[in-house]
């Protein structure tokens, strides 16, 4: 088999050009992850004025080590997925703005503009905002320094690389239980670590965990520290009625308190349901005309890399069809 | 860059074993292109009891050259990439029907029956739709030969390969004229011929295909048919009205008269729209508890590898979900 598109050209990982803030642009896309790179390709395609605005590229894909449900790759390493990704993306000649946040977004007569923190304004006709979610994290010691050999916050993703393990799940609510399934599916031991007293997931999920007879239930327990050179080896737990601490002997731990969507930006202008998600129907428009919205930061189903990117594409197009049918492109 | 996945084992290549009548599925996949590949990777990771029931694999990708929007490939051989999806399948050890057609879906009792027409009927708790589209052809001489090497489907995925070439374009609706503006966009001359007298297309669209002043349009016009030997090189048209015949010097041809979901075996089972596609929400879901539609044949916006992929994701996930919440699995 003959992979043309694996030949890395060094030269396009080079610093790309900064969008000009003088300029409207056809489309800005807000984010780096797979969501935002796959909507960048679909749009250059297009050949739509556009530029990027992001942090980093990869997103939470970073967070990760290997990869196994991308289709076409049984295995692959997180890293070099995303680098294929900001490859292929970089390979058109978009403007970027590296490094600087979005600070906020406003609807002006018929463009949109983005405020980013070094004090720039970028104008656009079409916006996508595919700024994706971050993990509540535990904060504690050991738990950065960890991730990826031991912590993780994907059961999807990560479960089967514990089989026949004694895993930790810190949570008390549907994801921690769905976590808690899918490892003991794999053959793995579960603690399930909650800080607060009693458990908030659904009954079925709950029973279903219990009766297994392969997990132990820790209600109000708080996890105090991760410890592991190498790996995760151990998490320190205190009771948090009897202050007593305790070690559990564990391979890894998978964090499953909650996750944030990164809505600050456009929190003032577009509706967003209870958890704080922008609100898309299912071609990616928000409730504001001409900004599309795809992948984690939004209400779609399910955070996955493969799921993020085809909405990436969706969004794109939409945006492409929304200038079209109003003669702006 | 290290690329574990592409080490070729071919002997997963080899015969999967057949699913078998007599058991009961968590889950069957009716399909065999990315929206069906991608939810048996998905299915598989979730240890769901599944079979594949399909034709063939790969699905409408076989029918294009290269593929430059799949995410993280700057240009990759259809075959090369549907063979890397194939490849991923197969490393799980999931039962495949390959070849026979399915000739209807019923639900009966808390299963699904899916018959195939070799005879067999397979059971299943949940299944998903993924049979994808066929394009309606023109069924002319040089059509089929020609698929590939000038003849095409999708101007999203191929317009860029005939950028300053000459491109006629069959069909007078929407996506004829938006064909021809992906094609007028990268600099190719378009011949629009359509079958009928009058044209579809929406007002603004058929106006801002003929500003160019690069497009004739050709109505009331039957291509008869597409001439080359290692390309297309002529298509011949013959005026409805006075039966006159024409050649037209070109370097292309796109299909644009329609596609045809593939629904035959569940158009009496699941609600469908005017066009035939099945209706999903954005998880999936269609009008039956438990049937899940994923990629071309449903309503999801958009013909493309990465968006069907994506859906494939989704709706395996929410199969798996709909399982565990009626304790089934």
């Amino acid at each position: 088999m003959d992979f043309p598109g694996f030949s890395l050209d060094t030269s396009l990982l080079e610093k790309a050009k900064e969008p000009e803030p003088e300029v409207t642009y056809d489309l800005l896309i807000l984010g780096g992850g797979p969501a935002a790179m796959s909507a960048a390709v679909y749009a250059a395609r297009k050949m739509m004025k556009l530029a990027i605005i992001t942090k980093d590229f990869g997103g939470q894909v970073r967070e990760t080590s290997e990869i196994e449900n991308w289709l076409g790759f049984q295995s692959i390493n997180a890293k070099d997925l995303v680098d294929s990704f900001e490859e292929h993306v970089k390979s058109f000649d978009i403007p970027v703005s590296l490094g600087p946040s979005i600070t906020e977004v406003k609807r002006e007569a018929d463009a949109f503009k983005v405020q980013t923190d070094d004090i720039r304004i970028y104008s656009s006709r079409t916006l996508i905002l595919a700024t994706g979610k971050r993990h509540r994290p535990l904060n504690v010691q050991g738990e950065k320094e960890l991730v990826g050999r031991g912590v993780a916050y994907c059961a999807t993703c990560d479960a089967p690389f514990f089989k026949e393990k004694k895993v930790v799940v810190a949570g008390g609510g549907n994801s921690a239980f769905t976590t808690a399934v899918d490892l003991l599916k794999v053959g793995a031991e579960v603690i399930l670590v909650n800080f607060i007293k009693g458990w908030q997931a659904d009954e079925a999920l709950q029973e279903r965990v219990k009766q297994t007879g392969k997990a132990s239930l820790l209600d109000n327990h708080q996890v105090i520290r991760i410890e592991g050179k190498d790996s995760v080896t151990t998490v320190v737990v205190k009771n948090r009625e009897n202050e007593e601490e305790k070690k559990l002997d564990t391979d890894g731990v998978f964090v499953e308190i909650g996750l944030l969507p990164n809505n600050e930006s456009v929190k003032n202008l577009v509706e967003l349901n209870e958890q704080g998600e922008v609100i898309v129907d299912c071609s990616c428009r928000t409730s504001v005309e001409g900004l599309f919205g795809a992948g984690d930061v939004t209400t779609v189903p399910h955070k996955q890399i493969v799921i993020a990117a085809g909405e990436g594409a969706k969004a794109a197009l939409s945006a492409y069809n929304y200038l079209i049918n109003k003669s702006l492109i």
